[in-house]
């Protein structure tokens, strides 16, 4: 077992990890951190538990730590949760103290020795690692994708061996993407907010590292384009979103590659039996309400394959799309053995 | 003052065209028709009033009638809020028995001889009158598009000009335009449901039509692409719609064609001030909830301009995307002596 | 194993059954009835899986049989999710040939020699499954109450032992409680119905028969009055209700009875660990949100205990207020041995 | 003319005074005070305007001045939508200041000089200014009841004949009562808040000086109890609540109560044509929102009248329960000459 901490523990995403790690069959959840004033005391008195499934009794009377790699003992490996402006230099800091450290976090995304990475699409981009490690520091960051672009990468990913030069994507987001009080209720009831801070240039931007090359010590960028229109609407978890590609091969072709899509890489806890499920048949699939739970909130669902070509895809925004993103990253750098 | 009644006046889009002409300066609603069960009662009696103005009271003692040109009196146009399947006969006789047919039902749009109007778009488009009465017809059919295809192409009517090819668009669709028992709370609600039956392909057919040219007897179809995915979404009224665009003109010039557009007609009791209003600052804008009554429900709102190019447009559903939409072409017609 | 069977296994209801049932300890679900159209059709292929746990797949193969005890075979027990009109006498006659009925329909709840239990509050009432297998029936029916009842009652069970005469309780109600169809997006999004058809009614006689007393072959029904207010709310699943009960009693007596409640039975599978789990120090608790899935959806929750008396209940309606309710008292019957 | 102000504009009741007396017929709004930061800029350019009705653009160049009586010029009248926390010792100095306040704010509800008034209800308890004056202030306050406190008094009114001694309260209330963004949309979505801070103490509280008797300087409480439980739920405006009185005589008799009320002023702009809407058979109404705008928002609906006795109550908590009561208070105080 590997001996594991959440940053930033009590928020939407923190709360999250919490959930995924309480019985996970190889981490060890072992050191809740979160901010000066809940440091010393036991989670469970500290945490506004807000998600539906029941709170882990067993990780009740774990005391809470400052955010410091000093407070940290035994911990091999760190999940940020923490806001993107404090995450730069923390996650640094724990890198830099031996520490490997599994960011959902925007931060070092974009850095190009952080390997960005879902392990459906790129699992050899964790290569970057050892670029991290050369330049003379013990640990490493590795991080996940934003939530919007992990749903749309992970659809796209049975389709990267047809040629296209433009992807269009409108997104209609959950509220639970901008944490527990990010969005007001009176904004957002019986409406649609049609802007997103930043989403839409992570989405143009994410994607192409992802699906670029790994050659020797940098990622070189897909070479296509992404055009995003980001919405929020009133859903409380699950990204839907309409996706356009030119790709010219008849639709059939593209249904095939979708009903014998095999993820390249396997065995791994929190992996869903299906990445991505596809909805040959049903008109009306995916919804958010329906279908996010499914794998366990890990798989990605894409429906209504048309000529265009145009598709539906959505997942779970804060699993999938988030914490476990995360996690999927940490079980993927153990297997690879970069521990 | 023009007698005029409403076929179909208890539905959502009936009530609409109640309210709306319950004081029209031009027009006198004299005669509600329904169903034969509800004919003979006062309208104030039978109708399950739902919209939240106030009812008007003086409309309440009207008596219903069947819906049959023989049950007309002194009715020189009337309105069609009638479904699909009963409108194509019904119209037909209406206009056979020489009462014009301002029709929000889809079933004759595609007509060859039927106008398909946005009075801002295509006002010459109503030359198509003419072929219906040398038709050896009385009366006569004029249509308005389906409410998507309203808010799109009144949003696209400033970038006429430019040249174009392609037109990809995202709608995310208010549940009003069901009417009012056609979606199930436990269907949208905390949901968005990535199908709306027949939709996509109005949008992509109608489009054409529309911004299509008259040349004699007919109207040749524009000549460029629509590819559109369409959703319902939790909002009570409202279309929202992420629009792509293939104009290579730079955007500053796109900008100020939406800043300096003038509607080709004006002058019509319902038009409302700002056809299409612009929100060229406000980076969250437009709203359904905020935004849907802007001048009175008939201005559709143009926001969110980027390269690519891409916008956000929104108008009121029932009252621009319907009723609003016949009362305008009604008075169109009205204006340009075609009764 | 004992083999069940569902009646009416495409609705909300009957899903829940299905769902409940797919995996129990103790029944095995072999049959599944439905609507003449569907029968001889795997239920696979006829349902419209609206919940969101996955669909239990080793039941898909199931051949839907017509409602009819003639098309039973082998079986002991059958669960109604059938609507009241056609409940009352489909239900006789499987009772009369000799399977045994749980039903969640309203129409045999208030006959004198049928059981209406909540196995927490009144199990002795089984009693009666012996009255009606006197007048020489050898099948029976069992059933439990409205979903609302069973929340107030089932709250109202720590306070039994206090004496008191008026229970006042106003209702919000979820959306699930009238099925997948029951209520319009239109009729109830940013909305409250103050009104659902015959629920003060049942609320008002039911509680009094559940908490009367079984003497001889007769209830005598409970000494007190019930006056509810029943409202129906934005919520999917779960419903709350605020409770008056004037108990002269001191809050803090109320307040033990809450904390040290034991219910007289235990060891039936589907019985929740907690039957009444107390918010004890909360002040805004219970949610149905975040505490309808508490005890797999078969906990009632009770919070806000304040002077007056009065105190806020919740639970799931379709779980511990239809579907698990029947299975709960099933699971009673067998371990009585009635069967 | 009248010059008013409105302390606090930009929130979500400021917004609704600043519409409602943008073209008030006695009241000149002349000054808009806000946050420090705020002053000196045209209320155009710092309000983010969020009702649905169009922004009043007359008022758009008026210069935000600081909430500060020395910032006042030839005002006679400001209404105030401060917080609780700061408006106590605002107040207070714009009374003392020779000023005449309106406020919506609880601080100086319960002060024994201080009026607390619904026209409609207590109109001879603005006799209150008189003490406040004898003690040497030149202007004066006066307040409007809790938003819940309003729907409940004023449904009461035509049954205030009648004997009673408990009333009981269950509030469903919307979220636009928490301002704009008080209530975060994760925290209300599908689901129902059954806390609302201090909202029982104040319907409690208040209900009894409202309805109490002016006598010489003092008002003696009514001598009844008021027991209440207050809940928010997923509505964007109106309160809606389920209200027990244990009036003995019977139904049929406040039936006639409600049928035939009149209230006891009359004339004033902001009053509607009816205080107290009766909804004497539909058997589902009212409905927030259907009925929250009825009389411009400033009617009280009551329907579901039974025995009991119960009937359900409801309103627009922003404009009938807090910008519209202010206003209304403003006419009757100048009607009745005290400016």
């Amino acid at each position: 077992m590997i001996n594991v901490g959440v940053l930033g523990a009590t928020g939407a995403v923190g709360q999250r990890f919490v959930e995924l790690l309480a019985d996970h069959p190889w981490f060890n959840l072992s050191m809740l951190a979160a901010s000066e004033r809940s440091a010393g005391q036991p989670y469970g008195k500290i945490v506004n538990w807000r998600l539906d499934t029941p709170f882990p009794e067993k990780i009740a009377k774990l005391k809470v730590t400052p955010i410091s790699p000093k407070a940290m003992k035994d911990i091999d490996l760190v999940f940020s949760a923490l806001p993107a402006d404090i995450a730069s230099d923390v996650e640094n800091e724990f890198a830099d103290a031996g520490i490997a450290v599994c960011s959902n976090a925007s931060s070092h995304r974009m850095d190009p020795s952080v390997p960005l990475v879902i392990p459906e699409v790129n699992p050899d981009h964790l290569g970057l690692i050892d670029v991290q490690r050369d330049s003379g520091r013990d640990g490493f960051i590795v991080t996940n994708p934003n939530c919007s672009t992990i749903m749309m990468v992970t659809a796209l990913a049975p389709l990267s061996k047809f040629k296209f030069t433009d992807v269009r994507v409108a997104t209609m987001q959950a509220i639970s993407g901008a944490g527990f009080a990010g969005v007001a209720a009176m904004a957002i009831y019986d409406n649609v907010i049609p802007y997103i801070g930043q989403e839409e240039e992570k989405m143009e931007t994410e994607t192409l590292k992802i699906m670029g090359t790994l050659k020797g010590n940098t990622v070189a960028n897909a070479k296509f384009n992404v055009s995003a229109s980001c919405h929020r609407v009133a859903v409380i978890d699950g990204h839907t979103m309409a996706v356009w590609v030119d790709i010219k091969e008849p639709v059939e072709k593209l249904r095939n590659a979708f009903r014998d899509y095999k993820p390249p890489i396997k065995g791994l806890p929190t992996q869903p039996e299906e990445s991505v499920h596809f909805f040959d048949e049903e008109k009306d699939r995916p919804q958010p309400r329906l279908d996010r739970m499914r794998g366990k909130g890990m798989t990605v669902s894409v429906g209504r394959l048309r000529p265009g070509v145009r598709f539906v895809a959505m997942g779970h925004n804060t699993i999938r799309g988030a914490a476990g993103a995360s996690v999927l990253n940490a079980e993927l750098i153990t297997k690879k053995k970069y521990l």
